[in-house]
């Protein structure tokens, strides 16, 4: 069924990255891209990322301005056992609340750690008052949410499996479908009539990207909407279009990936 | 020399990621660990990078939040061809100036495109007035600056070839000496003791970064500084730290990336 004439729900989310090793380049990011795909798939959009220093000031301000800004705010790093971790000091004096050590914290962190459950691995079982857990079933130590901010583990495998503890209870909305056309042409080639495209189908999203593989220059244009037939009469003007370039259209992304080739500066 | 004493020089520098496809997750970015360490070297420090959409609004609002709080700012993406390259005509609005276009640049695609230079291609001359161009020796259409603004496109290789063609222009703060130690302990059980040293050394920057490799929880401790001395004894109470906790410290780092291990949550 087309959607076209219901009134798309759309829930908004940001991505707080806390830590000094992802701004040094140290540590290159790997949960944006999940996050983007998880919460895209129950149609919550990701429409800003921030890394911000392991400094309260730069915490607390990104807090507060995103969790004003947008429906859900997730934040990563920053919640461990050492002197740089102050996700959640943070987000407790971001909230005007105190910070409590929690005693069903407190219980999981006895529970792993038994007898080696020392004071800073205690502080772990500290979270802003009013706050609820998120369960850590790779290595003990929990995240926690209050209000719209959910703050989680930075190391991959334990932010993961946070998000999966909490991603059924988040609100939904209505998800966007995509299509990919692709073709061996430079974007610059069909820029024109792609922006003819995009004004006609407005609620179409209409994103080009270059690419550059086997020889030849390409273009992946990626399409998204939550009106399903807006979605397939905008896909059928850009099959159309590069066509019209002399070049026939695959359907999909042969690269998945942007590359360096058409001038795209 | 140490350089106690000496006042160190601070550049601070902010990223600005441009694209719906990087918040989508289908581009991973690979722009900001460059960055870091290319200004690094010159002794500036990136202390916050975002991410946002293609929408003018999202753009102009963080230019010029983030052009009034760094002493630098460099942008990515959204200066190609295509209706979803917005970048340019937001740098002018962010700056209340008119987007014009720019004879050297138009004189470059010239020589670049030839008869292929179309409308869309054309439009890659528009700079905000009084900007000035940076050089793309890759794929010909420029990037520019304005004050403190550079924007630059976001495909990794015409990044690189930009900001190599601007690094030795920009003003340099002190750099900052950097050591690692490192030992196969698990960070909860040396954070104590660390807390303690960060405390003692607070011109000393210390990271602490768990790690899990050849079956054994591991600990990189990062020490940062513009001060060689300070940092030079902060590193020495890490060593003695690790040493305490029974295991014989390695310089450097075993693994360059955190990875699960310790419940760092």
């Amino acid at each position: 069924m087309p959607e076209t004439g219901t009134s798309p729900r759309v829930v908004t989310a940001a991505l707080l990255i806390i830590g000094n090793e992802i701004l040094s380049g140290r540590t290159q990011d790997a949960n944006l891209a999940h996050f983007a795909k998880t919460l895209g798939a129950r149609g919550i959009v990701i429409k800003e990322a921030r890394v911000v220093a392991d400094e309260p000031q730069a915490i607390i301000k990104a807090v507060n301005a995103l969790r004003k800004t947008y429906d859900l705010v997730f934040t990563t790093g920053g919640i461990g056992p050492t002197h740089d971790d102050i996700t959640a000091e943070c987000i407790a004096q971001a909230f005007g609340v105190p910070l409590v050590e929690d005693q069903e914290a407190l219980s999981i962190l006895r529970g792993y750690y038994g007898a080696a459950l020392n004071e800073a691995r205690r502080r772990m079982a500290r979270i802003p008052q009013g706050a609820s857990l998120i369960r850590n079933p790779v290595s003990g130590a929990p995240g926690f949410f209050l209000e719209n901010v959910y703050v989680m583990a930075g190391v991959p495998s334990i932010n993961r499996a946070m998000l999966n503890e909490v991603i059924d209870t988040l609100p939904g909305g209505t998800p966007r479908l995509e299509s990919v056309v692709s073709g061996a042409v430079p974007e610059g080639a069909i820029a024109d009539g792609l922006r003819a495209v995009a004004g006609r189908y407005p609620s179409v999203e209409i994103g080009s990207y270059p690419n550059y593989a086997h020889g030849r220059f390409g273009t992946s244009v990626v399409l998204k909407s939550t009106d399903g037939s807006a979605l397939a009469e905008a896909k059928r003007a850009v099959v159309t279009l590069i066509r019209a370039a002399g070049v026939e259209p695959e359907e999909g992304d042969p690269t998945g990936k942007v590359a360096a080739g058409e001038p795209g500066r």
